[in-house]
């Protein structure tokens, strides 16, 4: 029989399903709003009749489905398959692995959102064949997702990964983790547009103030114009990100670290000056033809990697 | 019938060998020296002979042995299994390996000592029981080993673990790897006692002046008289290892932490004022319930994980 796989994103403000196949094509997809404020029994009674229909929708008979992944943005107890803490989604203590395996008699596995997305990457995007990687995205915050020995590392208390929260400078601005400097108040969406408004708050001349909102977008268009806020911005972006890389080496030694969300849509504006900061900053050795390259499957990566946390938990080869 | 397993440790001054069954229990163990000047052939022959020697005095027939670990110090292509470069045995492109292989028909695998190290603690030492764990040996440099979901990380060309060359201060002290700062430039015995000659040269007053040799342990005995400098040397190492293990544990999340080599025999006086500045520096959710504990295996660790690449390679169980 053909086995078929579901993976969740869910999000705080929608539920991003799909279904793949065992070598990781997405057969069919959907998107619904999460509807957060129903509180968690409801949501998770609409994500398992969503579930249900698309599966339906795509001519796949329910017999076929192995199991389903889920994504989560927030504290997660994986053993137990118990959501600790959701911000976004005002959850706190939900058991939902349990619950959706007896109203839908599948095995339901769950992990970090950045996690799944990794293994997504890994095993059908940027990542396929690299057995040791680390998976990055920037986007609100800094995310990541480490396969070592082709595996998805998770960590004792499913922690593992929390690349956004290592410290580049100790004198840095306060996280909301509760340290500072952490990776994510520099390299993500939020550091780096808090960087252009502080510098603009101090009085510094920019092409930046003529714009309604300022984005990445509009501080890469402007560091293009040769504005010297938007470059020394970006400068410090990748070397906040260099640093953080440079970390990442000695400690695991990937070969290939994959670079994804938003901040990542500025391609070689980004991943030039990047690859030449993390040559000058991390140790030679470990540093040696390791490749840093854009991410392959955009917001698919989390629906394809959930469902990849059951068929390569079924299949490991 | 029984298996048994070839464990090796293989330094510039001297070659231990040692024999496991497929448990972990060492049935005998021998040292000799490498006699490094004679080269790579003699001294690769002489561990041959001997470990022919060891297997037939324990009374075990060379049947029984499945293999042979290696575990070695300095830089090695793993998938190849040849010695790029062993700084203290002055070998350079040994496809040792191969040559073991040969002459012993039998399985030959190759890693890192400080690896090897961890395997060994992993296995049978401080860290049984535990799938996440990084090992630390702080000795005349700073060694590690990562263990993630229950396996040895190696990396993609086998640097993962350079726990010593995490950059705690980027404003630091040349390393030998070419960077500044790195952990062991501050936390090794090396690093302990440049931190001491270094303040006696500046004029700083202090009861190490009147030893005829600064070691780890001369620092640790002047800061249980109440010396200043000694007391403020090792508030300076637990900080930047400290930082180091805030660092693993965001990415890792491991449970626990085991610390071995020559420093830490000063024991509570160096864990004590350890766990306290990882509790201070480390991210809370890595770090919580997260234990640091000393080394059990000693300088067994080496022999025994050697053994354990071949055991742990045949019955990844």
């Amino acid at each position: 029989m053909t086995k078929s796989f579901v993976g969740v994103d869910l999000g705080g403000t929608s539920m991003k399903i799909g279904v793949t196949d065992s070598t990781g094509n997405l057969l069919a997809q959907t998107e619904k709003p999460t509807i957060a404020e129903e509180g968690a029994e409801r949501t998770i009674h609409r994500l398992n009749v969503h579930i249900k229909e698309l599966v339906a929708s795509a001519g796949i008979s329910w017999d076929e489905v192995s199991g389903i992944g889920l994504g989560l943005p927030g504290f997660l107890d994986l053993k137990q398959g118990i959501v600790i803490h959701l911000t976004n989604l005002h959850w706190e203590q939900v058991p939902i692995c349990k619950q959706m395996e007896s109203s839908l008699d599948k095995p339901v596995i769950m992990n970090n959102d950045a996690n799944v997305a990794a293994l997504g990457e890994s095993w059908v995007g940027a990542g396929v064949g690299v057995d040791d990687l680390v998976c990055v995205t920037l986007g609100t915050g800094v995310g990541g997702g480490i396969i070592a020995n082709g595996q998805l590392v998770s960590g004792f208390r499913g922690f593992a990964g929390e690349i956004g929260h290592i410290q580049v400078d100790s004198h840095g601005q306060a996280c909301n983790c509760g340290c500072n400097g952490c990776l994510e108040t520099i390299a993500s969406a939020t550091g780096m547009v808090n960087q252009a408004t502080s510098a603009i708050q101090a009085g510094t001349s920019t092409l930046l103030t003529q714009e309604p909102t300022i984005t990445p977008a509009e501080i890469f268009a402007a560091a293009a114009k040769g504005d010297a806020l938007a470059k020394q911005i970006i400068q410090r972006t990748v070397e906040a990100l260099a640093q953080g890389f440079a970390h990442l080496s000695v400690i695991l030694n990937p070969q290939r670290f994959v670079v994804g969300g938003g901040v990542s849509n500025a391609g070689e504006a980004l991943f030039q000056p990047l690859r030449q900061a993390y040559r000058q900053i991390a140790q030679q050795h470990s540093a040696k033809d390791v490749e840093i390259v854009p991410a392959k499957l955009g917001n698919q990566a989390g629906i394809i990697g959930a469902a990849g946390l059951v068929a390569l938990f079924e299949d490991p080869s």
